[in-house]
């Protein structure tokens, strides 16, 4: 054992949390003695994106671990411009709270070593999850949560190994990968889900489906509600099990999710949260007031939902360390709660959301209502234009904007981005009416998709003008198509018995409405539809829907 | 005269305010009598897209009316479609509010007729400015505003009849119309502009200096501090007179402004504002309670400098004209104060601001502090990664967000719209700091250019680290370049007796700097330049500045 070193500042874990309070802590003092150790041989390298080193489209590894200005981050590097040591390949086994000591081992010689700290920052990250007893060899079954797992992956590829490849979880990183695989690749792409839809923790069913839709007109193998059984390694082969059926495929990734590293928090005692997250106060302090966490490993609080949760983002990693190295540094920063925004690009699709689903904002008890809405993301005649569409989930009592998700080839991520800062200011719809837009043909309509879908919201809760989910069943219910002649030849709606009345002759050939039958108006994206609603209200009709986000939310089939 | 008619709403204007408030009250008002007159003979078109149509972006002009879906917005269309009377080429020429009548010109045949009204909505727009005595001819001497205008200056680049073009004006619908004159046609263009940098009601001078540099580099004439003086045609021949020089052009347009057309309003001794606009309460009611007003004729409250402002954006004109139709229908909706958010795309560049200029914030009695910053709008590493250039201004005292302004060939206008629903809130510096981004390398930057900005900005205030505006002038200061010798061969500064010492060196080297003189360090974008300032700090430096937003929004020469 090496002997005993004072040490002002210790940092375990050199990823973006952990080497964002060192050197946050190192301007704030510039003499105190601070000590960034990892267990891994690379540090401070992208991770998120990782997928696109192995898609092809960032040639060489070391452009993620590459400042702007061109030099790789090492422990040289940080060590020489940044004033910080770095230990790589060493452990953290245990730490000592009363003696405030950590206790280390050599990943490479096995060597112990111990040091002194006056402050302790745990930036542990998290481990993919991987179920019990699957033989990960880090080659033909793998995970993909670190620099090593990619170009592993990536080397498989261009030797031509990997031709069909199964990927078992279809969250984020699931999706990522099976871009990465079938775009440049051509690997032929099985995504394996067990949720009934991909992306479950981001998306609503009825919203996920037309993501799912577009995966497969890329030529991705979509399997939902199938939930993973078993892997078997078989020669080169593998064999993924499920409860639908068997993959054989080369390669088998295993993206279930990641979950926070607090073995060793929970080792020295410190508090654990029910998510498995080391639970830390808005000053990111642990339950010992001299141990700071941050990352990954960690939970937040949910600003909406109140609930904790674990958030994965290299976003908020960043920020929580700079937050912790100010408040080394005598400050008082915090950090408030979340709101969850995501963002992901599949092939030409952007897809984000931000706040609580549908579903979550039912279990936290809100009054929900929810709308849908399909609009072009700029002025419908600039050359460039292209669909996007959006969920918002509303309280139908106060108003509360809840959340929001949105999918298409247009700008999904900018309203997004938006609305996120109105729910971090509490907002509620009438806020969203009263944004203001930078206007341009090029960048949006004059009148935004948010404030329309605020329109759409406050009809659906003020007027009764309300849309039926893009995914439902339509029953009884007699069809409106109010579209055009020329509209219903290139997409036809593929039920029976409808009643075609463009909207522009809906004034003078309502009569044609059967009144004591149950309708639902459908038009291209939903104001059509929703506009003659209206009318036909003030004509007497009541057993009204139309069709939320019009056709063009509608899956296939 | 036509025999007297009451109608229970008149609406005057058929544009974006005016149909859209007409439209709404329909729905409230199924049974009243609504009139929509306007003098024009195109009604509801897309005034921004014209200079798209001009540049041939788009190819016929009905585009510009056209529904999403394809139906022309014309008399017809609202009738059927809308339930509106429109009457098109009429004049409303006098307003009796005692007797709540409207008295009509027809334009084509003279003839007068007149109605009565229960309410009276005024959408009367904003005219262009044109200097008393220009023989505007709509044909070689012209304004940029009405659907003819861009048809015949469409005509006339189709027949090759401008090869050469004058604008006066470098504001917004200026700088579009040069990239549209020169981009598709080839036409060689003069941007002449009086006040001494192009946007002036966007972008401080700094900031404006870089997109004059940009519009030049596309073959873009610039000429600022350039007050125009007259025009003279001679046969084929424009002569525009400027306190600088003289220029023949094929073609003058007058692009100065435009002032609200209020004299209806005046007339009938409703009340005016200071800047010529109908004043209207948060209802958008006159000072007449049967008269609304709304759209490019109303003056409205700007939220951060309290003064009253004319603001012409078709965005506003929209949510105005929705408000009146609620009211009219019983309603209780309001429209608030501005932040004045605008965008443009001058060929790849965009530029957006929110918010106050440094001048304005200054004016409006604020401790203005200004900060800039250079950034990737994405991940460094991700291909399609482009820089994007910030200046914010904020209040010193209370941190207090005033306004942001960017531009650059990146995502630019998503950080704008992100920063104005925080303005909207009031917001302060730890509030960006505490924004929540959905974030994924083809969006952002791990850490968003915004956080960032806030993080320049507190640095400023509580560490004194503080930038010089990119367009300063260094004086006697001893230039310390931290940038790598590569970055130095590839864009050396033009000034003499400069410190070259790398970023990653300044531990090691920085007893080479003098002690005694004061220093500006300087880098690419800010960041090493600012870090290492707070290094030499430390080390007992105190006459000391950086260079903001770096060498990459310094202006050439």
């Amino acid at each position: 054992m090496t002997e005993d070193q004072t040490i002002s500042i210790i940092v375990v874990g050199a990823s973006a949390a952990g080497l964002r309070a060192a050197a946050r802590a190192r301007r704030r003092l510039p003499e105190a003695k601070i000590l960034v150790i990892d267990r891994g041989s690379f540090i401070s390298y992208a991770g998120c994106g990782m997928p696109y080193f192995v898609s092809g489209d960032i040639q060489s590894v070391d452009k993620l671990r590459t400042t702007p200005y061109g030099l790789i981050r090492d422990v040289d590097f940080f060590r020489e411009a940044k004033g910080l040591e770095v230990v790589t390949g060493t452990k953290v086994e245990r730490i000592d709270r009363d003696a405030r000591k950590v206790y280390c081992k050599s990943m490479r010689t096995g060597e112990a070593s111990v040091y002194s700290y006056d402050k302790l920052v745990l930036a542990t990250g998290a481990s993919p999850i991987v179920p019990r007893g699957i033989p990960v060899d880090n080659k033909r079954i793998t995970t993909f949560r670190s620099l090593e797992d990619a170009i592993s992956l990536r080397k498989s590829l261009e030797t031509g190994k990997i031709e069909k490849v199964g990927i078992i979880g279809g969250g984020l990183i699931g999706c990522e990968l099976a871009e990465a695989f079938s775009a440049l690749w051509g690997a032929k792409v099985a995504l394996i889900e067990a949720a009934p839809n991909i992306l479950p923790s981001v998306l609503d069913p009825e919203m996920a489906l037309a993501v799912e839709a577009y995966l497969k007109s890329e030529n991705v193998e979509i399997h939902t509600s199938c939930p993973f059984e078993d892997i078997a390694r078989s020669g080169e082969t593998v064999t993924i099990k499920t409860a639908q059926t068997d993959f054989e495929v080369d390669c088998a990734i295993i993206a279930v999710g990641v979950r926070p590293n607090s073995e060793l928090a929970a080792g020295c005692g410190l508090v654990i949260g029910k998510t498995g997250g080391i639970v830390v106060d808005d000053k990111m302090v642990t339950s010992d007031p001299n141990i700071f966490a941050a990352g990954d490993c960690v939970e937040v609080r949910h600003l909406i939902s109140g609930k904790s949760i674990n958030l994965p983002l290299g976003s908020l990693a960043n920020r929580q360390g700079r937050i912790i190295g100010s408040n080394l540094g005598g400050g008082n920063e915090r950090f408030g709660s979340v709101v969850g925004s995501v963002a992901v690009k599949l092939f030409d699709m952007n897809v984000a959301a931000t706040g609580l689903m549908e579903t979550s904002a039912r279990d936290a008890g809100f009054n929900v209502g929810c709308v849908w809405g399909t609009f072009t993301d700029r002025a419908d005649y600039y050359p460039e234009a292209q669909n996007i569409h959006f969920k918002l989930v509303f309280d139908k009592q106060s108003g509360r904007l809840l959340g929001l998700q949105g999918y298409g080839k247009g700008e999904v991520v900018k309203r997004i981005d938006v609305f996120s800062a109105l729910l971090k200011n509490e907002g509620k719809l009438e806020d969203l009416m009263d944004m203001e837009f930078a206007y341009a043909p090029p960048y949006a309509p004059a009148v935004d998709p948010l404030y329309v879908l605020a329109c759409i919201a406050r009809d659906a809760v003020l007027e009764e003008i309300q849309p039926l989910a893009p995914d439902s069943r339509y029953d009884e219910r007699v069809i409106i198509d109010l579209r055009r002649p020329d509209e219903l030849k290139s997409a036809p709606l593929p039920e029976k018995d409808i009643l075609k009345i463009p909207f522009e002759e809906i004034r003078r050939k309502w009569e044609e409405i059967p009144k004591d039958k149950p309708l639902i108006c459908i038009c291209a994206k939903g104001v059509r539809a929703a506009e003659s609603m209206r009318f036909l209200k003030e004509k007497g009709f009541s057993n009204m829907v139309y069709l939320g986000g019009g056709c063009l939310m509608k899956p296939a089939g």
